[in-house]
């Protein structure tokens, strides 16, 4: 089974609520977390393969829109058959299958804090804040567009919990920002505030050379954020069967300074593909697979990731339904082809349709969690803060999943087996009928043997009566405060500094006016 | 992987809540599932043969209390060392688990209705209500002491429920019943309001000798009863290393009569066992390997489910903690134990301590309904109404975990692969870019092909505010509603119904006074 956990550092200090009360993150340091149970696969290895041929036969036989003109010139060079007009590819399989077998099956990210690079691939778990929300939402002002100031505190509020190891940059929309400026904003922020690895956003060549010009001022430079990756970011596939310009773009741009794109089809069963799920995987996996391979014919060898998204729309409601039986699938199903591949794998970790962090945003939550992390997601997007079908960051949701987060980077550890832990001299010495409670054994290690949540109440209830009958929202609305009453601004060379904001401001001049 | 569901029948008429709206479990019949996955393990092989050798060494060298004479008995005459004054037992591992594997590692429960007799043993999951609650409680009439009329609501609901399958007999305690009798009244209720499987108390002999011999009024007599069992029941070990003489009293009752006990340590650790979740693991093994022998001592052959309920202690209140990672690592091992002595294995589906049907009720349910499916659970207790720590019964709290049982169920069905679902035409008509909507592949399937909810909300937040700004727990109690009212009571023949009441009110003039 091995040690699953390979660091564990406490970067927190401890900050008390009450005397002796323990902080939030007291005994849940920051730590690299891999799976050490064998993968939960949904595919009998039959399946897996009229998958994978029905896959080739799509890529093949019914070819894959680019719309840009350089990844079309790069598709003809290598030899794929290539309708110019109709900007339409179609690749052979082994070409395709040669071209992914490049890539590589693991590689690190670096974190500006170097204690906190992450490794993808294997049984590596990486937990990804929500991303992308243009909703922001707490109980105390309650949901309202995206803003700047938003964006900051989550991120300061993301820095400081420890279970979350990357901080989405596209974490929420700040409506506030004109958007052809947004991502200066956000990205300046995000280096500033937070040391850990980040997503950017790969929305067309301009964007992605922002993101990678910003990296390379704070990792020392361009070529030493080409030669170790610093950020990913998500290239969707516009399903069915379409890469657009903007998206190939920013894969380009993102293969070439050797970053990985988590080239996701953004698949809805019933909309962007046939209803059914075999279905929507195999055209999943036919568009996952041409994207991986266009980055390497950009650059041979370059990271990359398979990225799953694929759920239902609702029937009923004609919107999308997310923490679905469906989705949980369609999660397992990917991971299980991105490792016959020997590709990274991207799943998602929080996705609910609930407008308030309830009951249903929970259960439809750990839909999406299990499956992700028992099937050897490799980078769990959404894993704290999503609601209402990815258009809200809640502030209390988010700290609600960390909880969860932590909860599972626990058991992730597993059991411990040794002499020690069996015991059998305290089992004897307390014997029939007897209890543990004071024994020696039990009190040297009970103050660090058990998870101690911090938004889960175990009071009984006439003390939780007293204490004003909370529900998790309300108790995780007061966590927050604490937590971000417990964020400390991480290290930064002020030369640095200075620079990234000389960029953004020659930047934003040069963008004024271009929205 | 094969076809998981091998039954699957709808057997409650549809209901509509409105016009054109599905009923709540429409698309959701009463199924036998079986997790067509491989079983999630946390222990290596080695990890495991080291918890094993330590249970073999509590057994043999330190020895387990049996407080009842006939136990002690059984155990002089199988051979096993008695020291008859302490009501001590030790026993040699090649004994205890030649014993065991008398035990069949799989069978069948007869429900009054044949079509929904279950199968326990291999990979066959079985989901029951909440049992044991001493309160019951609605957002219409808050939290209050059970009763005999909530008893019946609660069957009711649960008969109606066909995600499912079995009604725990002691669902909830109707305290407004004399304890002596209370059996006898919940019992009655119970086979003549659901004919689905349900468990039984084997709280002393005479209890248990009520429960069966009303068994054979309704299942065709004493002997029919005996060849083909029709109920289970929990017979808990007074952890550590310790069954009383109530218990049993039970136990061997049910192994005479050819009733299943579900042997289950009582385990928290920290306090009935060491702090250490190896010891108690260990700990667990070996007292439900020993009552799991002692049944087979009674009656070789007899039918036996091991049962895990260990969890820890929260060492700041003192109180049990439910939906914890060390729970779920001990719900995972113990189905992993019971699979190596080839038993079926009995785990817990909704446990957590939340004292409202709110977020964190939800993910420490799921905290525990993940392991117990993955890991292949036979059986899984209190998968639906439990909160606060198993005091309270709660129906908005059933109606969410039967929606979260409906999901796990159609996930269980897994993927469908063949050429009809894989619609390689229908990828190749629509082509890029376009969308699947409408395409005959689509309009054929749509209605069924996804799984649609009945309390997830996910209508978009304008039309969601207009219904009201509903919470999960006020959309369950209507839906509560809804279903109470589609509830029909099965047949059962008015002679039996008659002879069910005789002997109730036998028994109850026979037990006047005795409380």
């Amino acid at each position: 089974m091995g040690e699953p956990i390979v660091s564990q550092r406490s970067t927190n200090r401890r900050t008390r609520q009450r005397p002796g009360a323990a902080g939030p993150m007291d005994g849940k340091p920051f730590r690299l977390v891999r799976n050490p149970f064998r993968p939960l696969e949904a595919l009998s290895g039959e399946q897996l393969a009229r998958i994978h041929e029905a896959s080739m036969r799509i890529v093949e036989e019914i070819g894959i829109d680019f719309l840009d003109a350089e990844a079309l010139q790069l598709w003809h060079d290598a030899g794929a058959r290539v309708d110019w007009k109709c900007q339409h590819v179609w690749i052979d399989r082994e070409h395709l299958l040669s071209l992914v077998g490049k890539a590589p099956s693991e590689f690190t990210l670096r974190a500006l804090n170097p204690e906190r690079s992450l490794v993808f691939g294997g049984n590596a778990v990486n937990f990804a804040t929500v991303g992308g929300a243009p909703f922001y939402s707490d109980l105390e002002t309650g949901r309202r567009p995206g803003s700047l100031a938003a964006f900051e505190k989550m991120v300061k509020l993301a820095q400081v919990c420890n279970p979350i190891h990357i901080v989405e940059g596209l974490l929420l929309e700040p409506q506030d920002i004109p958007v052809p400026i947004r991502h200066l904003e956000k990205n300046l922020i995000q280096l500033t505030t937070s040391d850990k690895v980040y997503t950017a956003a790969a929305h067309g060549r301009d964007v992605a050379s922002d993101y990678i010009h910003m990296a390379a001022i704070v990792f020392g430079g361009l070529d030493s954020v080409q030669r170790q990756p610093v950020m990913a970011a998500v290239v969707n596939a516009n399903s069915p069967l379409r890469f657009d310009g903007r998206m190939l773009g920013g894969l380009i741009m993102f293969a070439r300074y050797g970053q990985p794109a988590i080239v996701t089809p953004f698949i809805l069963a019933g909309a962007m593909s046939p209803v059914t799920l075999a279905a929507a995987i195999a055209q999943q996996n036919s568009e996952a697979l041409a994207g991986i391979a266009l980055t390497q014919l950009v650059n041979p060898g370059c990271p990359v990731i398979y990225g799953g998204f694929t759920t239902n729309i609702d029937m009923q409601t004609g919107s999308p339904a997310f923490g679905t039986p469906e989705g949980a699938l369609a999660l397992m199903t990917g991971a299980q082809l991105a490792r016959y591949y020997g590709v990274p794998y991207r799943g998602s970790g929080g996705l609910n349709n609930a407008k308030l962090p309830d009951a249903q945003a929970s259960y439809e939550t750990q839909m999406s969690l299990w499956p992700a992390v028992m099937a050897h997601a490799n980078i769990i997007l959404h894993s704290a803060g999503w609601l209402e079908a990815g258009l809200v960051c809640s502030l209390e949701k988010f700290v609600i999943d960390v909880e969860g987060l932590a909860v599972f980077q626990r058991m992730l550890g597993g059991v411990e087996v040794s002499d020690e832990t069996l015991a059998l001299e305290s089992i004897a010495e307390v014997g029939p009928g007897g209890h543990h409670l004071g024994t020696a054994h039990t009190l040297e290690r009970y103050r660090s043997e058990f998870y101690l949540p911090f938004v889960s109440d175990r009071q009984n209830y006439d003390k939780w009566l007293q204490d004003g009958q909370t529900d998790a929202a309300r108790r995780a609305h007061g966590i927050a405060n604490v937590l971000l009453g417990e964020y400390e601004r991480p290290p930064l060379d002020p030369g640095v500094r200075e620079e990234l904001r000389a960029y953004v401001e020659r930047r934003k001049s040069e963008l004024a006016g271009t929205g």
